[in-house]
This record gives C-alpha cells, sequence and structure tokens, in this order.
C-alpha cells in the first residue's frame, strides 16, 4: 500500500527540512498582519519544524497546526485602538496550537498524541503535553486512509466479504466513521467502517455507493491497526426485532442503481431550464483587504481555522461594536437505531473532525452567483507542512428580495428598497452528507445564520420487502435511518461594548380584569435578566426570545437598553435517554440556549475532544456548572438548533436542501431602520424585462 | 367635496348603461375561457347591469362582483377530463356573486345591502337576499372615502382638533379604520378614523404621517353619515394608567419628521450600493396560456377576485394532481394596547376589505428582478364597473442558492444543482402597512407559502418623555403599539386524488429498556390519524408534522401512503383572552392546524362577515363542529400561523421585511428526489466573475 507509506516520513527527512526553515522563522513571523488573520502555510510548516526540532529522531504525525488567538483582553486592548483609529500599541505574539502523534518506534504504529504551544514570535515551543486523561485525538484523512487500506487487505475483511455474495467483480467502497462510543472506557483510538459498493450494471467510479450498503461494520485499533471485528450490521425488518435479518443467500441483489450524476439518469435530465445570471456591471458592493470585509456600512474579519472553518471577528456597523466573534462551535448528529452496532452512530463533525479539513474548494459558477471573492484557509498535512485550500469560503452579494416597501395610498407612490445580503458562506462533505452554512449580512443591520443541509443519506442495508421502525425506505434496500442533525453557534457579543447581559422576553396576555383588561385585548411583555451562566428553552407559543443588551446604554427613542435579538430556532432537541451515553456526550443538544460567563478557552460547546469521549467534558454543561455572573459582564452565548430527520424518500439519492435559519435582529440598538437610507429599487438599475415584449422580440413580431 | 359625489350615480345613468350592455350580455358571457379563469370586467359589468335592471330606479353602490367558483364535484368532473386529455363535455354554468348597497332614496344615506347571485350563462339574477341579521358589508374605499369627507368638514372635528393646538396650516391626513366591536350588538354600520399630520417642517404628500399621530379618534355612522363621537385617544405612559396622559399644550410638538422617501432623508443615501442584475438571456422557463402556468413539471393555475387576491388552483407535478386550490383565507391583526378606544383595533384585512382590493399595481424593475410575467385582475367600482388592474399578480423565476450538492470526496467530483423556484407574488398595502405575499414552487416538488411583512407601523401619540407598558416608543412622540399578525391559510388537497387523510406524526424517544433501546438512542415515529374534523397545535419540541396523504396509494420504496408534508409555523397564538370579543371574533387565530370536511361554501377561516362581527360565525370553529369525517374523504386543511409584533424602533419609519414560512413538502409522494434531473450548475450557464479578475480587468492592470 505505497499511497499511505508517505506518512513515515524519516527523522532524517525532518531533520533536514529543519534546517532549511529554521533560518527564515525569526524574520518570517513577525510578517503576521492582524492577529486574527489566519495561520499561513508558512506559518503553519514553521511551527511544526520548531516542534520536530524536539524529538530529533522521532517519526511524527500531524494532526493540525492552528492559531490561539490572542487572550481577549489583549485583543481588545488592540481592537480598541484600531477602531479608534490609531496604531495599536502592542502587537500580541502569534502563538500556534499543534497537536501531534509521536510514533513509538521506528516502524509499527503505536503513537503517543501531544498539544505542543508554540510561540512563533519568539520560535519557541512554550509548552508541551499528552493529551488529558481519556481523550482521543480527532480523526484525520490520512489515518483513516491508512486504516482503510490496511483493512481492505485483511483476512477478516476479505472473508466476511465473501459470505455476502456480492456479484463478481463488484468494487466496494468504504467511509471511515467515527467510533461512537458506548460505555465509558471504551479504548481511545478505534474506528469503524461504513462499507458500500458501486453498483455492477454501471461500476462509475461516481455511482451512488449509498444505495447499495453491506451489512458489515469492521472496527479496527488504531495504535496497533488490527481488525478487532467485523461486526454484522442488521438489515432486518421490523418484525425481526434485534434479530439481524435473514441475509439473503445474495445480499444486494434487490439494490438498485438509485444515481446522482446527470451521465447515469436513465430518464434524461430536463431540457426546459433556462440560463439565470447574476450580472454585477459595476462591480462589487464590498471591498477586500487581506480578511478585512467591508460592505454597506458592515465591517468584520474572515477568520480561518481547521476546526471551525470560517470565523466572524470582530463586526462593527458603521463604527458601532456589534459581535466580537461569531462561529459554528459544533454540532452532533446521533441516529436513533439501538440495533447494534448502529447505536454506535454518532458524528461530531468539527470535533471528531473539522469544519475547515471538511471544506470544499469552491468552483466559480457552481456554489454562487454573480461576483465572487474566494478567502483560502491553510491546513496541515500529516508531515506537518502547511498547505493551502485556495476557495475554502466565498464571499457575494446576494439579492434576497425585497428590503422594504411602502405605498402611499394618497399618492399612488410606492417606495421599495430590495434586501441586498452579503454572504459568507462554506461547504463541508462529511462522507456522504453535505452541510452549506453562511453567514448572511443584511442592511438592516441583522445577521442571519443559515445551514443547508444537503448531500447522501447514511444508509444501511434491508432485506427485500420489509420496512423498519428504526427509518425509512428509500430505495429498494436501503434503510435510511432516523437521526438528527444538532449544532450550536457560539456569540460572543460586543453589544455597543464588551460588557453585556441577557435579557429573556416573552408576550403575555393579561386577564380580564376591570383595571388592566377590561375588554380582553391586552398583552404585556415579560422581561428576566439571565443572572448567573445558566441554559434556556425556546418557547415560541410565549414568543420567547433572547435579547444581548449594554445594560449601560440606552435607545434614544425607546429608553430600553440598546440590545440585539436572537429569535431561537425552535427544533426538537436530542432524542437520547438523558441516561445514555449519547446524551452524555451532547449535553449541549438539550437545551436551546445557554450562557456562559467568557473565558478564553471556552471554545467548543461539546468540550475540545468529542471524538470517543463517553462524556461532554468542558462543554456547555461544566461552564455553566461554574455559576459564575453573567451580568453586565464579558459573557458568551450559545444557541442549540438544528432538525430531527425521518428521510423522505425524496431525500434519495441526493436530498434537497432543508434550510434552518437563525437570526440576530437589532433592537432598539439603532435609533431607525438603518437600512432606510438604502437606495430605492429602480428599472434604471435593476434592468428587468417584461416576459410578454421578451418573446415578442424574439419572435421578431414587435417593431420589425 | 366633489370627489366622492360620483358615488351618487343617478338611476337614470344606470337605466342608460343598462341598455348598451343588455344586448351584448349573452354572446359574451359563454365565451369564458376556463371555468376557474377570474372574471373578466366585462363579466363584472354585465352582472352588475343585470342586477341593476331589478330595481330600475334605485341608487346603488356595489361592494363587490366575484365569481362563484363551481361546485366541487362539477369542476373536478372537468377537471379530471382535462387532466386526462379529453374536452370536458360540460362546461360548468358561469356564476357570480355580488354585494351591494341599495339606498332607501334619491338622496341621504341609508341604505340596504343585498348578496345578489347571477347566473351569466342564462343572464339571470338567480337569487338576491339580505345580509344574514346581524353581519355588515365589508368596507369599501368609497364609503371610507365619502365618510372622511365628511368628517373633515364637520364641526365635531373641527373643535377636537382646535383643541389640539396644532401648529398653524398643518396638514390632517386620516385613515379610516374598521370599527373593531367590543360587545355584541353594537351595530352594524360603524367606522373609525386614526388620524395623522404631516410634519410641518416639509408638508410633504409623501411624508410619513405615522410619526405625528394625533390623540383623536372619531367614528362615524355610516347609515347616516353622522359624527357618532370624537374619541380622546391615551397619550399617557405606563404611570398613567388608564388615563389619558397629561396632553402637552401642544400636542405634537416634541414629534419629528421620521421620514422614508428619499427625498426627505436629512443623512442623505448610501452611495456604495452597486447594481446587482437578474439576466435570463435565452427567456424565462415558464409559459403561460391565459392563466395557465407551467414551470419544471409544474402546472397549475392562477385565479384571482378581490377578497384573497391571487388563487393558486389545480396544481399538478408531471401530472399527479397535488393540491386543488392554495388561498390564504383571511388574516386577523389585533392590537394588545387595552386602552379605549385602541382596544377595538383589530382588522381583518381579507374579511373585512380585500387581499384584491388592496393589492399594489406592482411595477416593473421594483418589486422583482428577471424576466416578469404581470396577472391581471378586475375589480369592481362602486357603480358596478368592472376595472381592470393591470400588474396586480406577478410571476418570476428567483435562484434560491444551492438546490443539492454531493462532493465525491473519492474523485473529488462535485455535483451541484441550483434551487430554481417560481415565485407567484402579489402585494398588499392596507393604509399604513403592507403585507407581501408569495407562492414559491421549487423544483423538488415542494410549495412554500411566504409572508412578508413590512410599510408603517400604526402608531399613536405618547407624551413627550414617556414610555408605555403596552407597546415601544420608536420615534419621539411616537408609540407602536404591541399587535399580532395571525395568518389562515387555506389547503384543499388534491394529494394524488380527491380522498385525502391527515396524519399527526411526532419523532418519539424511547426509554432505556433491554429489549428495545439497550443503548439509550433509539427513538421512533408516533403516527396519528384525525379521524373527525378538530384542530391541532404546532409542537416543534415533538418534531410534529402534519402529513396529508392519499390512504389508498402508496410509495413503491418506503410502503408509505403518498403525502405532502405540512411543517406547521409555530408562532404564537391569539393572545387575547378566550373570554373576549377580539378571541370570539377570531377562533381561528387559536389553533394552528384544523382539518373539516370540505363544503363549497367553506371558504372563510374567520367566516363571511369579518366586518364588526362579534363572533366568528362560519369559520373553522363552526366547521369543526360539525363532527364530519375527515378520513380518506374530501378534505380541508387551514394553517394559522404568524407573529406577535413587539416593535423594534428598527421598524419604523418603514420596517425591514419580517419573513415567515410555510412549506408543503412532497414525503415519499415520489419514487426519488424529483430534482434529480435538473441540470448541474456550470460557469457556462451562470458566468459568475472573480472579484479580483473584475477589479484587475476595470483599472487596466491585466493583460494590457
Amino acid at each position: 500500500m505505497s499511497s499511505f507509506s508517505a506518512s513515515l516520513n524519516s527523522a532524517a527527512q525532518a531533520n533536514d527540512r529543519l534546517k532549511t526553515i529554521q533560518g527564515q522563522v525569526h524574520p518570517m513571523t513577525q510578517q503576521y498582519d492582524h492577529p486574527l488573520d489566519p495561520l499561513s502555510a508558512t506559518e503553519i510548516s514553521v511551527a511544526s519544524t520548531l516542534i520536530k526540532a524536539k524529538h530529533l529522531g522521532k517519526r511524527f504525525q500531524f494532526r493540525y497546526v492552528t492559531l490561539v488567538e490572542p487572550p481577549k483582553k489583549q485583543l481588545t486592548a488592540y481592537l480598541d485602538e484600531e477602531l479608534a483609529g490609531k496604531t495599536p500599541s502592542q502587537k500580541p505574539d502569534r502563538i500556534v496550537e499543534a497537536l501531534y502523534s509521536v510514533f513509538d518506534n521506528e516502524t509499527g504504529w503505536s503513537y503517543k498524541c501531544y498539544e505542543g504551544i508554540v510561540n512563533l514570535t519568539t520560535s519557541q515551543v512554550v509548552r508541551e503535553q499528552p493529551l488529558p486523561e481519556g481523550a482521543a485525538e480527532p480523526l484525520s484523512f490520512r489515518t483513516m486512509a491508512t486504516a482503510q487500506a490496511i483493512l481492505v487487505e485483511s483476512r477478516e475483511f476479505k472473508d466476511a466479504v465473501a459470505k455476502l455474495n456480492l456479484p463478481e467483480n463488484i468494487v466496494i467502497e468504504i467511509d471511515p466513521w467515527m467510533y461512537g462510543v458506548d460505555q465509558p472506557k471504551a479504548g481511545p483510538s478505534r474506528l469503524s467502517f461504513l462499507c458500500y459498493a458501486r453498483h455492477p450494471s454501471n461500476n462509475h467510479p461516481d455511482g451512488n455507493i449509498y444505495s447499495i450498503p453491506l451489512p458489515i461494520i469492521p472496527l479496527m485499533d488504531l495504535q496497533t491497526m488490527e481488525v478487532l471485528s467485523i461486526e454484522p450490521a442488521a438489515s432486518g425488518g421490523t418484525q425481526d426485532g434485534f434479530t439481524y435479518g435473514t441475509h439473503p443467500e445474495k445480499a444486494i441483489d434487490h439494490c438498485i442503481a438509485n444515481e446522482y450524476v446527470p451521465e447515469l439518469q436513465p430518464r434524461g435530465l430536463r431540457k426546459d431550464l433556462k440560463p439565470l445570471q447574476v450580472v454585477q456591471p459595476e462591480g462589487a458592493s464590498f471591498t477586500i483587504k487581506g480578511r478585512l470585509v467591508e460592505w454597506q456600512k458592515w465591517r468584520f474579519r474572515v477568520g480561518w481555522n481547521y476546526r471551525e472553518g470560517a470565523v466572524i471577528h470582530d463586526v462593527t456597523y458603521d463604527g458601532r461594536r456589534v459581535f466580537h466573534r461569531l462561529s459554528l462551535s459544533d454540532m452532533t448528529v446521533p441516529y436513533g437505531d439501538p440495533r447494534t452496532p448502529y447505536h454506535r452512530k454518532q458524528a461530531f463533525d468539527l470535533g471528531d473532525l473539522g469544519a475547515g479539513l471538511s471544506a470544499n474548494n469552491l468552483a466559480l459558477g457552481c456554489d454562487c452567483l454573480g461576483l465572487i471573492h474566494y478567502f483560502p484557509g491553510a491546513l496541515t498535512t500529516h508531515t506537518g507542512e502547511g498547505e493551502v485550500k485556495g476557495n475554502a469560503v466565498c464571499l457575494h452579494e446576494q439579492d434576497m428580495g425585497i428590503g422594504w416597501k411602502h405605498t402611499n395610498y394618497r399618492t399612488d407612490r410606492a417606495v421599495l428598497t430590495r434586501n441586498r445580503m452579503l454572504v459568507v458562506q462554506q461547504i463541508l462533505t462529511v462522507a456522504n452528507y453535505e452541510y452549506i452554512f453562511a453567514w448572511q449580512f443584511d442592511q438592516a443591520g441583522a445577521i442571519h445564520f443559515e445551514t443547508r443541509a444537503t448531500g447522501i443519506l447514511s444508509t444501511c442495508l434491508i432485506d427485500p420487502g420489509k420496512v423498519s421502525e428504526w427509518g425509512n425506505v428509500v430505495s429498494p434496500g436501503v434503510l435510511a435511518q432516523y437521526h438528527q442533525h444538532i449544532f450550536c453557534l457560539r456569540i460572543d457579543p460586543a453589544i455597543d461594548g464588551w460588557q453585556n447581559s441577557v435579557v429573556q422576553e416573552e408576550a403575555v396576555s393579561l386577564p380580564i380584569s376591570a383595571e388592566r383588561n377590561p375588554f380582553g385585548n391586552a398583552f404585556v411583555t415579560e422581561k428576566q435578566v439571565i443572572k448567573t451562566s445558566s441554559y434556556a428553552d425556546a418557547a415560541p407559543h410565549k414568543n420567547r426570545v433572547f435579547k444581548i443588551i449594554n445594560p449601560s446604554k440606552f435607545n434614544p427613542h425607546s429608553k430600553n437598553p440598546v440590545s440585539y435579538k436572537l429569535v431561537p430556532h425552535t427544533g426538537q432537541l436530542l432524542l437520547a435517554d438523558p441516561g445514555s451515553v449519547a446524551a452524555a456526550r451532547a449535553r449541549f443538544a438539550q437545551h436551546h440556549i445557554w450562557v456562559t460567563k467568557h473565558r478564553d478557552e471556552d471554545l467548543w460547546c461539546a468540550g475540545k475532544y468529542t471524538n470517543q469521549a463517553f462524556r461532554e467534558d468542558g462543554g456547555v454543561q461544566d461552564m455553566i456548572e461554574r455559576n459564575e455572573n453573567v451580568e453586565n459582564d464579558d459573557i458568551l452565548v450559545w444557541h442549540t438548533f438544528g432538525m430531527t430527520h425521518i428521510p423522505r424518500v425524496e431525500d434519495f439519492p441526493v436530498m434537497p436542501v432543508e434550510i434552518h435559519q437563525v437570526s440576530l435582529k437589532p433592537a432598539d440598538f439603532f435609533d431607525r431602520n438603518p437600512a432606510i437610507d438604502v437606495p430605492a429599487s429602480s428599472q434604471l438599475a435593476n434592468k428587468s424585462v417584461l416576459y410578454d415584449e421578451f418573446n415578442a422580440s424574439k419572435s421578431g413580431s414587435c417593431c420589425s
């Protein structure tokens, strides 16, 4: 298996590389432009070189090298000076964290994982420590590819496949999958594999393998690269209970080629969809300087790292601070099928792997229309080199329909503005599935976070003609198990300053009474300040919203504290039994809103090390249990939301986007609609065309 | 006041007009093209002429002439033949309903209102009857203008205004408003008026009068056109309780000009928004034949009437029936301020007035981008003539981002389609406020109904420096009272046929148990068929959805009945006390979902006559109380949804769109994603542009 032998870079090679780079370290690393700029490829390479120098002669595998953003106190001092138009008096040291395995021997798989902290400004490895007891390192593409290559060559795997009586020459494809633990101390380094095949009728490299699931799930020990077991995977129906179904003699003969690539469509493609183009003849309304974006009074920075992908930093509107940092912190995708080994299907796509790692390299003309800017993102190769994904994040403007309109019926004059938005988008591919995440800024001061779930369902085999209570049969022989997608946003607010509070507000009926409500139509709002770190839930039937306020600044008209309002998404929370390991691992998924006191290290709603964790360690539940003040303080607001996915047949072979959106809207932050100065929509600028006139002009029947 | 004297068309004029038209009646009315085509202007004129002929010598005021769609049995027979490609064997008679006042005398205001039914096919007035006991006719623009003109000339009004010490030469503007009753038998024909003024500093005809509210609310009796009272309107703050506040000597001097028209912006307009155009070089993907629309396997008809505005009829996808009729049935906007007379602010914008009546005449290049088709809508003048609003409804395609995507990480090949939608849109102006309603059809078989609330808040005066528990102060002296917008969709389903059922489905955890859920991750769906007419509520925490199924047709893969799924909007329901008149009038607003057995006359969730009704008469509550079978039957599904509007300062002077959406999605209706045959997105068709390249080409730095 030559494809993965390159990971075994010799100590000698490492030393050579080190010598080349060391001379450049000092001058180069001083050159970073802004403390929030993501690491460059060179910075990554330098950091790994410094680490390697501490273990001369050892074999390495790098998992990541990532920026440690400056401590908030230091950073806000810098940003305050910057916003005031001054040259910041002190540039913070450039600190990075690396995660890497050091192999025990020159050959073999046994390794120990370390966290290293490197100060690039001083060219020093500041700290190095093994992972905390019980923690497992996140998955890496390298390890997964290596393990898979060893698996497919193994006797155990070949024997198991032989028993399936697959058609001759069938091509098996495998998705390595996180091993979702089911009990404490399951062992920190395991990997499971979901197995599929190309349909023999086309054997197409882009065939939809998820329509041909194989009823086996191999498990491997990553410290030994040995096959632990080839677990049989149930293919029975509801009538079979927890037995494994009656695998037919030919396991997959009832599966069909249910393809998504255009050239494999049996009924061809639609021919009546005409092009629709977005044209911006005078260019974009945004400007980009490095990672700094300015657009329609907004100003923010687009950060990036291997774990969160795009991060939005230091957001101001018209010179006023709004949010310090916005990011998707993590997510969990637990499956509801209790039949072993399916019960272990629970992914934490950011913590177990990484949104930056999984980000698509976007293509012009496919993912967005109009004038597009791409931000690159640097990642770390297994050998520790920096490597750039050129189109990791895209930025563009969208027309989102009408922004505001009023027609004065007295004069019949309509004034209308369109709703232009600026979109920062990234798309993740996590094996079968795609997530499209977009931060959208509008002209009325609101920020929206949109998720689009698409891609291919994670499927398993079901015997011919059966149905199952654990999922829906979406194609012959294909069971799409019920599952959930539960996201958690981390919101570091800066509503007109660094000291904020959260107010829970509801609309409440008053009972009929002569004094307060004689006719019974009255209702009021009830507000409750969250004083100590705690959670809360969405309650749409009460119109419950959460206002992030600055308790020291007031709106001149309403006299309310200035605020941004979070209208929580109301999706169902985690369904796993509270006593389950699945629930212990994802306590963040059990309430919609969490308010905690800011700490620099509190980045991860489900804890830092999610892979194979048997509990959420250092996540939001632990944070609130510190019982800290969150009133008029430096706080964090976390919003958990998502969907329970009961798959439809229409979600296969690739599912139409399922869209969810969360909004942060100014509520008495401004003294009027901040979009009131957007120029009115006009035919002069928009150049719309009448359908009848277009047709007439094409048919030559007009003005000829 | 000459502007309203034209309403007093003499009997002689009516007779002349009748003679002219009668000769044309028979040949013309046979010519209607399709039973679902809206009435033409000529049909309206003919119908009113036939009615006038029954009351020769009488003065008339027409409120509406509207199509009575053929009885469903007759209509479905026609549509079934049509769908089968046959010439329908029987064309239903063309029936219209008219509502009109016949004045008691040649002069004076006293009148009686009638419902008339006219058969245009036979040129006969089939029936004529007075309005039901206690019912009031809906508002008409004519009556409102007449009443207002009389009001402003009245001594009572002039005296009341004089007491306000308004600046000299100030221009008062008045919005006639429905009189929301507060007790049974309040009298069937009253009108109230909300009074405002232009700001004296600009006296602009398009000034935002809602920033200068006057603290009086006149009431008139429409049978006598006499001023009943000029009610003082509270301008106090929370500290004033139910007293009326301390009107300052100069009532409105603390109000400012808070304007929305571009030329009145004190800080100017933004200058950095570049044009963004939608270009469809090969034309539209839809075709239009009369009111028939075909696009991307969808086929439906766009109906229209004065009350609902656009109605979607006879929807099929790829030749299969999906929905028979889709419409917004009605809405209510109750206000939560208990201070008399504000407690009577409760609008039913469709039943009290009419969405078609209030529809904007849309303008090319303002309301939509790209290639636009407009549908006209015919209305009835007060004299009974048909009058056409040319651009009442618009239809166009929109790009709504990514439709589906999958990247095969093995080959790095991404296949992506964009999410093109077809949008049928209308925009209502109801005095201060705007509603944008859009039916959106997507390529994956889903239909969405989107509401955008915009326009100007209905405001009242508040004394300087005060705040109120009944609303938010959005501009100096301007209180925007808390209120709700509660809509109700009427869904007449035809899921693969005429006999359907509704299934309520939830995702439900299982407790940990060795037999069924050993690891605690399991969950299942629970389904419950609604058997007799009843209501249900949204329950997002249970992932509750409502599937409209055809219990006789099954998906070949899942074996489930074919269905469309309604994911209910979870907005807060009516806040008015259940014992209030406000609640009795809007029982539809107290539950999210209503399932009733179809009857032809069941069109109105809040009853036919909402204006001044003191209870919802013949609405959904009455329908469910018939206790009829709704399983495997001809059924109606009603969906109530909306928002509690706690106004923000940012919602003034014109509010940014507040968007809500309800979706009807196929769920095991198709045998796969119906959008899988959409051609992949490509740069060839989309012609996107790189930001950097655009800038380089403009600056001449590239390839020069």
